[in-house]
């Protein structure tokens, strides 16, 4: 195997402990936040037949970036490249079985095969927080509401995001205004949605290319709007977010509509107020998403948080957490006739549910420090002869250096403190 | 879409709350073993170039039983069958950087193609747990003492499971000693490992279609052997083991061999002692593997753990827990023009870090109740105008049928006790 093989396939990451603490504890704030608001766990299978995502996701997403295999019977699989569909699925596998409203969040991997970039890669973990049964506009007020404070729990304040929210249906209205025909529509909304990703004339090119020089002049009027006027729904929505405790989070943005297929009415996307990344979170109310999997209409919104660019956003604002520090023990090996003693103490402090590790060989005490400081173990136990026959330990703090020797028996209250 | 597609592919689960809640228990309990004993987690790549399983996983697991596609530029890509490839690529990436021994564990999903059946899935979830860079059989004795730890903490007993050891090198030694070539050997490995995945006289017929009579004989006479003489790496090991408190579920077993072509000494098998199940746990020392991947000889030992099977052991020893109980909290809406008080009084809760939901509709509180008691939540909270006018709330124990009426500021206290 050559040196070239030592790194993950491009796009693909190695999460290296200090890594990994970084994505659980990512992972600890959105499970705490959905708990929080009564939404259970779920989770669905990484392959799914092609023909779940052909249905309603982006057409690009499905047909050039997505990873896909085929199975024995030549039948074509994705990698999925989103869960909402699966989640779909679920939903109407058991319509009659589950108690409705569901509140469900769920914590996996997605794919999606596109060229790597700073907070974008082709394997990345997503956060799926979903209401579903549910027509009120109190529903897509709490999920906002969620949103939001997810990213108050990680530190990040309505000057550095904010959650910019539209609705489809008012779109729709205001296209048909100009004299945009359904299909049409459709392609609008797919050039809007790409406004944010394109440089501006690019962009005002790509809009003529597909819409007469009228109509664009109309759009871009459409887009310019402050308000939403008298939207109900909408003014329904910002009433219920002004009551919550993150009502500084939110705005409207006529240019908000999202990029899968599967939207109704609500949309929204947060996003740092300088727009230097993508969508930091992103979803809106799908209400006709699980009646294509057979069955009744079931209303239901929610959205998407990828774990890549929440923490390129955590890094721009100096907000990554310092999860170096490590609770953990290491219980040293003063030479090998007591080296049974070390053993018989790390169990002990194990069993009172005390993490600790110990060192396998007897080496000088100097060096077995230092290993437990590289690895940012803040307590080194000692048992030495003299500790030994004085049924006693000596216990170093390496954080403040400080060193005491204390009853063997008391060293499960001394670490409980 | 037909009816078909309701359910998720062959080999796959769909994980709704009452199955999450499982897994998280399962996790959890792996987790806190590991973290225990002074293990950090980290995670890889789901995707690898198969080759880095060509090189010394099981060519059977590789060329039939792996989920494979091709990127862009035609290289073939394995979905990752085992996560081991991946812990030495990444150990041999950066070992010059790490303080070893690393303790290292990984919880994650993996996929293998093969037949589904009970407790053996195409995508399942694994625990794996790996010491790097110790030689000493203090290690291979921990990570021992640690996947009993896991079944203990599971509730199984000694008498319920066991985990068999052997040793390659012992093996070889007296695979040796019947005359066998290095080629021999490697395929007796194989052989031997079916053992207990066929039926009795179709492995003798399978074990003389590639041995002689002789042999045979002699190798059958070995897997017979009640103990392991005076072979010394064994000796230790047991020595060790005595001394933790899991003795009593490690015993010798010479038919332990292990199908992966990259263990090198220890090998185990945790097993349901009625011999039910396949491999509850498996894992042995694998010293050569890191250097596969470029760089020096470092010295492995680890274990590995799918979840299907540890769920389908529990399920036989009636010690799959509980988890129907939920600590959350239904605050009930009276009617419309109460709603208000009520979506207060749910996020006084929050911020009290009392998870909770709402009910949406001002429904008959008897539906509201019994929407509450199918999902399994025990308290359900009421708001009524008597409530408001006093500053009082009642909240009803669904578990006891028990009702009180108390004080609004009174009822983060009621909750923490």
């Amino acid at each position: 195997m050559n040196k070239a093989n030592l790194q993950p396939l491009k796009g693909f990451r190695d999460f290296y402990p200090d890594q990994m603490r970084f994505r659980n504890f990512l992972f600890g704030k959105m499970r705490q936040v959905s708990q929080l608001f009564g939404y259970e766990e779920y989770e669905g299978p990484t392959l799914e037949p092609i023909d779940i995502y052909t249905a309603k996701t982006d057409e690009e997403l499905v047909k050039n970036q997505t990873f896909t295999l085929k199975d024995k019977n030549d039948n074509l699989l994705a990698m999925r490249p989103e869960l909402t569909p699966t989640l779909a699925r679920m939903v109407a596998a058991k319509q009659n079985e589950l108690n409705f409203p569901l509140r469900w969040f769920s914590i996996g991997p997605r794919w999606r095969y596109e060229q790597p970039q700073k907070g974008r890669f082709r394997e990345f973990w997503q956060w799926d927080l979903d209401l579903i049964g549910e027509n009120s506009l109190k529903a897509d007020a709490e999920v906002i509401n969620i949103a939001a404070e997810l990213l108050k729990s990680l530190g990040l304040t309505s000057s550095q995001v904010v959650i910019k929210i539209n609705n489809r249906r008012l779109l729709e209205t205001e296209l048909e205004k100009v004299g945009l025909k359904k299909e049409q529509i459709t392609l609008v909304y797919k050039i809007i949605d790409k406004k944010e990703k394109m440089k501006a004339d690019e962009w005002e090119k790509y809009l003529k290319e597909n819409i007469d020089q009228e109509s664009a002049e109309k759009i871009k009027a459409i887009l310019r709007k402050k308000d939403f006027g008298d939207f109900s729904e909408l003014s329904k929505l910002f009433a219920l977010l002004k009551k919550t405790e993150v009502a500084d989070y939110v705005e409207f943005d006529p240019t908000i509509v999202r990029g899968l297929d599967y939207y109704t009415g609500t949309v929204f996307e947060a996003r740092d107020v300088d727009g230097e990344f993508r969508t930091i979170i992103g979803g809106g109310r799908y209400d006709n998403l699980v009646s294509l999997f057979g069955g009744q209409k079931i209303f239901s919104v929610g959205f998407a948080a990828g774990d890549a660019v929440l923490e390129e956003v955590l890094r721009k604002f100096n907000l990554l957490p310092n999860l170096k520090e490590n609770k953990k023990i290491l219980v040293t090996v003063f030479d090998e006739s007591l080296a049974e003693k070390s053993a018989e103490l790390s169990q002990q402090l194990r069993k009172a549910r005390l993490a600790n590790e110990i060192y396998f060989t007897p080496e000088k005490l100097d060096k077995q420090i230092k290993y437990a400081d590289k690895k940012g173990i803040r307590y080194v136990v000692i048992l030495g002869p003299d500790e030994v026959k004085k049924n006693e330990v000596t216990i170093k703090d390496l954080s403040t250096g400080r060193q005491s020797t204390i009853a063997l028996d008391k060293i499960n209250k001394f670490f409980r403190l």
